[in-house]
């Protein structure tokens, strides 16, 4: 799917013809005292309370999947939105059980491990084996098997801070193949040090690579001072034993839903602005920055649209996405679902990526539509927030809608500390600022409303030009 | 015993007929030579790593508090240590069990718990009732029964921050009452806030009071997030129902043993400087600054002064106590023990308060002997040491031999991050910063070396006096 390729008379050339932005200067003040007025509202702030306290965790497939999407529903009515739709994403679920680790072996002590998502389980009794320590997931790929097999495999790269969260990508290759690489040496099971920036005793979770039909282990992930303790101990030169049980396992097939909330178009009822959120999240914490601040950040970003403005001359689509998580399930089914008017989706952009202050604004438009990228960068030059450049991806939910040829943006958040939580037990609401979560909304009015406000276009089919 | 008044003819005049320092310009420059020194030596850092790595959790009573017993036993041996001592401390062991919490309506969710140190257990089903919210203990204790009758009080008072610590003594009455005071109007349970500081989801454990022949209910901590998360409930106005089990439970007698290795005096051996840590640790981190550090700070001040300098005039003591967290144990047994010479306990310390840099010392001496501490503080000045007072009380496992009359010290550790990690898994190595640690070696090198190398004394009976 993410290598869809359209045809090009997707591409509408004509949607350029006056490509100079003719936003009346009422409605340009009219946003700008939205985006004022956003930066001391609470309304996001609310939401993702509301959210994280009254779903909290909500694994895609579990209990609290279909609570979170009545939750949806229920917010998306009671804030006024003008059509509320729930529509089907069907996946097989994933589920997580007991987990415990140890080392038996030469010095007992208790681990703090968190299976990697869709991993398979352990035998219930757990499996026990000899450590086999690599720094890199590159160098357990170059590994003699002979070293592996029988033997329980350990990398312990640790990823880097980074303002925009670059460390992860270099980092997070080891939580995706770890697995079938050990079991393609003959290993018996993998434990990776945690994908995170922190130095808590929480082990961060977060999806592997999972064919049914690939050999695997059973894999998991330590917290980061346990990943220390691991390595001071195997310094010693001495077998060092570990035992770890993790219970998770392939279900059955569940439908969950995407929750989609539109404020209709005056004009342009049926061409879209898509921005939204993952309505899911992790099961360890109550998923307040990853992603339930994206929910309260788009959200209220319509809501405050509609409450100050009006509706303008687009449908300004918000998507709670189901399960991205382990599956961009909703993602799929929402692009399979609505093939037949792929070019009707104007500009998109998501919020997943924590709560933090936005710093730069990110696009991936046709050249032809930059003058309106201009006129969105005067009004959010005042919130602090700079051009990054015309090669943005967005976030996950709207890989394939991108691919399909969607123009996206991106609002850059500085995502220091994200990744001291992501995927933890410690993605809770107190890490979330509503200071800063009101700016994202500021920033947000302003991209959404002067893209749903004009009939001016952003190009489709780019993916054909690249 | 905290109250114990000894004779008056305990305290010796005499021993200030000349209270101005007689050192030798030699000994003084060795000293200042091994201070510099210090400041770049590891051993502290590898006794803490090796205390963490080799033994890890130790809750007195525990199997691991055997094996660090013989951990100390042998690293005192293998540091070249005169004299090597166990000495029995027998009390009644605290066991933890399986600890599980989550709130069943209105809004079902999973919490972070932990059983405070001493609490009865909950039947296995554990308990559920409806939660009645005070702000603070003194709100419990105000409160009319009919309110808790029935209910589990929750108490959500957060510790303050500060370099001091002194947020804790303030915070720390809910630990220690709640469970007595809910018991006393007919409540079924009660959970705290943690006493700490952070914002992890990691519940801070602790001994709270237990009284065999008082009323009590079972007690536990919630982590910060999972107490604010609470209140949130709460504030919606519907009633909370909490669900929860605590497992730990009081078993039988134990015998620990205080572990006591003795740089022995050249002229003076019978005259002690008491120096040391607590051996024994909470059992859900690996006991890093609590009190791992503590024995590597001390451990290390002796082995160094012995390597370096020598022997000096008074026997060097250094003690690793015996279950301090829930009793105190090896400071009674020791104060027992050695009660036919407590007048030869000089001056006493105790390394208790994590691994921060040292910025204060205090005393607690006889004014006659102030000169002697003013020659400390001229070599502990160039450390960026300040002096506090002379009311210092010290640490915990000195209470007994304080009371009896020991003069004491403290040097005042910087404690701002201290309480983010106290009783908690997160009491981890990687919170140990090893130039921190070198520098507390450094100004308890000076300490030290100038109170065993001298005739004079410090006073003794001062308990007398106040």
């Amino acid at each position: 799917m993410r290598t869809l390729l359209l045809p090009l008379a997707f591409f509408s050339i004509s949607a350029f013809a006056e490509n100079k932005p003719n936003y009346d200067e009422q409605f340009l003040e009219k946003v700008t005292t939205l985006r004022d007025h956003a930066l001391t509202d609470n309304l996001a702030y609310d939401i993702t309370e509301s959210l994280t306290t009254e779903v909290g965790p909500r694994l895609g497939g579990s209990e609290n999947d279909a609570k979170a999407v009545a939750w949806g529903e229920a917010k998306f009515k009671a804030l006024g939105f003008d059509r509320v739709t729930l529509e089907p994403a069907t996946f097989q679920r994933w589920v997580r059980g007991e987990e415990t680790a140890e080392i038996t072996a030469p010095y007992p002590q208790p681990l703090a491990i968190t299976a990697l998502g869709k991993s398979i389980p352990t035998p219930k009794e757990g499996i026990t084996g000899e450590v086999v320590h690599f720094a890199t997931l590159a160098d357990l790929e170059a590994a003699d098997p002979a070293l592996v097999k029988g033997k329980i495999t350990f990398i312990s790269n640790r990823m880097s801070r980074q303002k925009d969260g670059s460390g992860y990508g270099k980092a997070v290759g080891a939580r995706g193949t770890a697995a079938q690489v050990t079991a393609s040496k003959g290993g018996i099971g993998t434990v990776i040090r945690s994908i995170g920036t922190d130095s808590d005793r929480l082990p961060h979770t977060g999806a592997m690579k999972h064919d049914h039909d690939v050999a695997t282990v059973p894999a998991g992930a330590l917290s980061n001072p346990d990943a220390d303790l691991l390595i001071n101990m195997l310094k010693r030169g001495k077998p060092v034993t570990l035992k770890y049980t993790l219970g998770g396992y392939f279900g059955d097939e569940y439908t969950s839903h995407n929750v989609i909330g539109d404020i209709i178009g005056t004009e342009r009822p049926d061409e879209y602005i898509i921005i939204g959120c993952h309505l899911d999240s992790w099961d360890l914490g109550t998923g307040a920055i990853d992603d339930a601040s994206g929910c309260g950040i788009t959200m209220a970003t319509a809501k405050l649209i509609k409450k100050h403005i009006g509706p303008l001359k687009r449908t300004i689509r918000v998507i709670l996405w189901a399960n991205e998580e382990y599956g961009l399930a909703g993602a799929k089914a929402y692009h399979e679902a609505h093939k037949h008017e792929l070019d009707k989706h104007i500009l998109g952009g998501e919020s997943d990526f924590g709560a933090g202050t936005i710093y730069a604004l990110g696009t991936r438009v046709d050249e032809k539509a930059m003058p309106l990228v201009d006129a969105v960068m005067a009004l959010l030059k005042p919130l602090g927030i700079e051009y990054a450049n015309n090669q943005s991806s967005s976030a996950p939910d709207l890989i394939p809608l991108r691919a399909a040829g969607m123009a996206v943006f991106g609002l850059k958040q500085d995502g220091t500390d994200y990744f001291d939580y992501h995927h933890t037990a410690n993605d809770t609401l107190d890490k979330v600022d509503p200071k800063k979560l009101a700016q994202n909304v500021a920033a947000w009015v302003v991209v959404t409303a002067l893209a749903a406000n004009t009939n001016q276009d952003f190009g489709f089919g780019l993916s054909d030009k690249k």
